[in-house]
């Protein structure tokens, strides 16, 4: 008895991957083949049971209370549209907990659910909040929030199709999905062929629908565009929007948010149609962009928050929970994989899901590798990029990352050659990310605040440089859009890892090149941050370059003679308005230091000028009436009238505090003596000391194999 | 064999209480009758074993650098300042791995580095940067540091003690240890005699070393003074200091920094003169001041910030391990001191610490209770004191504190009846605590600065009234010492928890009471917090009363116009001169809310007034040349000219962000119409709804039994 229930459970746990399947229901995330298998884990594997109890809870608390379909009414944020997002939740994790627990309940609220949707959405108009801004949806404001809920509600009736009447499917698919995929591919016929994430969603939620109610017409709609021709449509939109390196155009962000109905959509295509080697497209695609994702995020799992970007994201949100148990279960078992769903504590309850809690529990994971690389951006790959530079693993790695990509379309910013520095788990230069409180109804419905385009987008809420209180393309963006920056080099010898990015464009006579390293000398243990940033022009300008940091200032060079008893602006437009000016400091020498506690770390920049500057010290807040802009504060390096002219600084962390036992070490930086020896369009050279040691820095633009030397 | 062993090593895990010995060495934390049972414990309990893990680095960091005392020289932060810090540490850690390890090598290194200190004590001066703001040291810029150093050192001395020869013993006794008794006991004499922290560290100094050395005439000296009649010393201290429910009238952080002296000569006279029974003393104060130390934190650890306070510091720090260890293991084994413990994550590496580990090995533990209770201060008890209302235990814990303390000498802050409310982890009106960064040399030398008195110290830096843009006392320290405000209730029905305090002297013909309460009604999850601050007086009187909050403004009930584009301060001293005006609203009904996101959750505070108001935003930083000061805000009610006045509000934590997820729930208060009835010298009636549901809240002043209602 025993010995037949251990045989029956082994059986049982046999894990299928991804085949092709007749028309059977559940054939998507969870499929029928692998139902009994999934159920067996439950009690074996503790991510998949822990998972599934969080998906049992949102079932059981959906059937404890009545159903209810408002009819559409409220913004994001609002009563009905939190309503039927709470909906589609509950469809999908209803269908679940049936398929698992076999317990005809929950196959009933979906179908109650559903009847109900299809008894009222036909008369639905639309939405009366949507606005010009996006495109309209019949349940959400806008567009989008219809094709994500479809998405959800597709695979939920999937998970209960069997146990419904044909009466009832019949209903359902007439007046609930039927009219949706018109309305989607019809009356949003724009949308749907448009290359661009709302797209994505758009032929997913398409897609997954035509593969579940058997409408082979729809998949190819979804696959190659309303006219099948193959110019929009899922494949281009793989084409596209990604670059060789799996990078998405419009920042880590959104990236995060675009796999899910790429992935999604993916699985089942693969499941359907596996001849079409879905995973196979352009080279293992949708692979590296699920691994891009993951290198887009610091040892905190923080998503770089470049563009639009709300900054406290992280890779255990949902979307990339999915693309990892995808990534290992169906794209080749990347060990690295296992160690990241493990900091997600989640696995979706799945087929893949299965296979990942599996691998877990027998040990398989190990770490998640950070590699330093340079990430091309664009369909060829060679509109510019990212530059990442990492020092260390986990919680004390040093991380630098050069901006220099397209402009990323609506969501990019104006900020070519931005960099971001992070260091013992935290900023230290910082990005201001996107200025919105999303879902927050009171702050402008949950949406982009003004700020973010009057500040948030602006150069100068970025560490890059600043031409003249002007914002990169005067923060144009059609204008930004036809230039990218580009490459000049890359390199990781392991003591240096260096990269470098030009661009000639964002301002008229303008050149600029920056060059970022992380240098590893002998006398320290932590690399040095150093950055070389370079503008070349015949006629003069000024030229801002701002930090943005955490923490507090110190010590300095200089004395800092704080502004008493008024604050005025820096000035009057491209996000300058939004700046009061703390102090300003002339350093006649060009030459001085910053040091700032920042979560316990000193971190002293030490900077040098070819020419005197000045220091200005600024905090965010100004002409703000509805106080929508957080605390933000920057040191700028502010040269009033050059023509060329170089920026260097040498950023160390040498030393932290312990609050608790109120002691601290190496509260002084090693470095000294910074000066720029030589700076032109060949060259720039550069000595300082690390204690009594001199060192002298070169780089050489215009060779490649050689780009850099310290000695 | 195996047999055999196992009885030796039972044998050596026996663990002796705290018990008289004569003349042997070790007799301090760790113990000569109890080495073999510590030297056990250390393979069976990982508490201790990684404790001593931690003691042993510092040990052979300490044997493998060059021996350095150099001519003291600097101030704190300094070189010299932490070469004398490391030294004593070393001097003690080099003491437990002797005795532990029974490794020569560890005794060497004390007898080496104290022959050196013997060799130039004498030599050395005051301490060059002395200064007349504290009595100077020798090896310190203070006197205080001095003696901190000779509580390590002679525990350290006496744990070599043995392995030295009685030449090396002659010398260090004769030419370091002697002179250092000569120059606390008559150099030092004010502060060796004073009522203060200084002086508890003086006496512990002098009199461990007296035990230490067999010199009972200083061991008199330390218990009873000088002239050993008992008007100071030691014990005078413990009955001035303290309140008899063991609060400590300087404040929670500065009790934590006593505790230490305190809890380690208390145990060296109870090894030396049992018969004292010095743990008895005062009906057992001393066992209560480390629970008091306890239930002043917030369930994170960290000690409530009231008066001069370094705000990271939590109950981990050392002083509380000794405190907690040997209030464990000496006074009663309340196991509740064990998950104290675990979260301390270490135990001192003495008998106690062996006590301590074992029983957390044996699963002893159990939780550490919170308590919400009135703790009185003064030596009688009835100075005013600290009320502290609790709901719930872990983590999101509400608490409350109202401080209405006396003035808690030079390091008090003017700030009677101050309120600070937690809540999910995270201060939601918080206080700023002291303006200092601490050991930082670039930042005044580390001590405290200037904003300190100017701000820090000022009423308006705190939740309290202040009245006429004036502090309390005219922020005079010895007017403010002759007056303290008095408890008129503490009440913990369960439900309803609530404290009230008056304050009838901090403004001339102004009597202010305050009474808050946390009360839960059926509808809410979470406990409200209700705030009731009464202003009497004859004379017309501006009244201010501000909310220092962490987060963000999400919503008002009113339009927020911030100033655009010019900034200015809100008055020219008490503080106000450090303050931006962001925006002023004039609120004629004198009601409102403003909801603040903190911490990802939601915070709405609806206010009323018994006459118009206005709401003013404001924020740090104004006249702070050095920029010295971190960034805060604060809304303040403020009625510009009223005789009586009376300010209510309710604060309730209505929902929150999940930004993993990007969904919030509960984004608007349940608390509406909030009207104050009546409020005079005998009640306060107030009226709000609950959703739909009217309640009426009755304060009556006069009858403590009956003193709130709610119905």
């Amino acid at each position: 008895m025993n010995y037949l229930k251990k045989v029956v459970v082994v059986v049982f746990c046999i894990y299928f991957p991804a085949l092709a399947a007749a028309q059977t229901h559940p054939n998507i995330m969870l499929t029928k083949q692998n139902i009994d298998a999934v159920r067996a884990g439950l009690e074996k594997y503790p991510l998949l049971q822990d998972s599934y109890k969080d998906v049992l809870k949102v079932a059981d608390q959906a059937l404890a209370s009545p159903i209810q379909v408002p009819v559409p009414k409220d913004g994001g944020g609002g009563l009905t549209h939190e309503q039927h997002k709470v909906n589609y939740q509950n469809i999908l994790a209803c269908g679940i907990a049936f398929q698992l627990s076999k317990e005809k309940k929950y196959a009933n609220y979906v179908r109650d659910i559903l009847l109900n949707y299809a008894g009222q959405y036909e008369k639905w108009p639309y939405h009366p909040k949507s606005n010009p801004s996006n495109p309209p949806g019949k349940i959400f404001w806008q567009n989008l929030n219809d094709c994500v809920w479809q998405v959800h509600v597709i695979q939920g009736y999937d998970l209960v199709y069997d146990a419904l009447s044909s009466k009832d499917k019949q209903t359902i698919e007439k007046h609930l999905f039927l009219p949706i995929l018109k309305f989607i591919t019809v009356d949003s016929y724009k949308t749907f062929n448009r290359i661009h994430n709302h797209g994505t969603w758009a032929v997913a939620a398409v897609g997954l629908t035509g593969y579940v109610l058997n409408k082979p017409e729809y998949v190819e709609m979804a696959l190659n565009g309303s006219d099948k021709k193959g110019k929009s449509g899922f494949l281009a939109q793989i084409n596209e929007l990604f670059s060789p390196d799996g990078y998405y155009t419009e920042g880590f962000y959104y990236q995060r948010y675009a796999i899910l109905p790429f992935i999604l959509f993916a699985k089942a295509i693969q499941q359907y149609q596996p001849q079409l080697k879905i995973y196979q497209y352009r080279n293992g695609l949708l692979q590296k962009a699920v691994n891009t994702a993951l290198q887009g995020t610091y040892s905190n799992g923080a998503f770089f928050p470049i563009n639009d970007a709300l900054k406290d994201k992280t890779f255990e949100s949902e979307e990339l929970v999915y693309g990892v148990d995808i990534a290992y279960a169906d794209m080749g078992e990347d060990k690295g994989l296992l160690s990241i769903a493990q900091k997600q504590k989640k696995v979706i309850v799945s087929d893949a899901g299965l296979k990942v809690a599996m691998d877990i529990e027998a040990h398989k994971a190990t770490a998640f590798t950070y590699i330093p690389q340079w990430i091309g951006d664009g369909k060829t790959g060679t509109d510019g990029g990212i530059g990442i530079l990492r020092n260390g693993q986990d919680q004390n790695q040093q991380c630098l990352v050069l901006k220099a990509t397209s402009q990323g379309l609506g969501h990019g910013h104006f900020d070519r050659l931005n960099i971001l520095y992070y260091d013992n788990g935290a900023e230290v230069f910082s990005d201001y990310g996107a200025a919105r409180f999303i879902n927050i109804e009171t702050k402008g419905g949950g949406g982009y605040l003004p700020e973010n385009t009057t500040w948030a987008k602006q150069t100068i809420a970025h560490n890059t440089l600043v031409v003249d209180q002007t914002s990169a393309f005067k923060a144009n963006l059609e204008e930004a859009e036809t230039h990218h920056p580009d490459l000049v080099t890359f390199k990781n010898s392991g003591a240096i890892q260096v990269v470098s990015a030009k661009e000639n464009n964002a301002y008229p006579g303008v050149q600029m090149t920056r060059s970022t390293a992380l240098i590893q000398v002998p006398e320290l243990k932590k690399s040095l941050l150093l950055d070389v940033y370079k503008a070349e022009s015949v006629a003069l300008h000024q030229y801002d370059l701002p930090f943005w940091y955490n923490g507090h200032i110190v010590d300095a060079s200089f004395k800092i003679q704080g502004v008493t008893d008024h604050l005025t602006t820096l000035g009057t437009k491209y996000g300058y308005e939004h700046l009061w000016l703390n102090s300003e400091n002339d350093l006649k020498t060009g030459q001085g230091y910053i040091t700032i506690l920042e979560a316990h770390n000193f971190y002293t920049t030490t900077f040098a000028s070819t020419t005197d500057l000045q220091v200005k010290l600024v905090s965010l807040g100004a002409n703000d009436p509805e106080m929508n802009l957080k605390e933000s504060k920057a040191f700028i390096l502010s040269q009033p009238k050059a023509a060329n002219q170089t920026f260097v600084s040498i950023t160390e962390n040498h030393g932290s505090t312990d609050p608790i036992a109120e002691v601290i070490s190496g509260a002084n930086s090693s470095i000294s003596a910074i000066t720029i020896i030589h700076s032109d369009a060949k060259q720039t050279t550069i000595t300082f000391k690390i204690k009594s040691k001199s060192y002298t820095v070169k780089i050489n633009y215009l060779d490649k194999d050689n780009f850099i030397s310290i000695q």
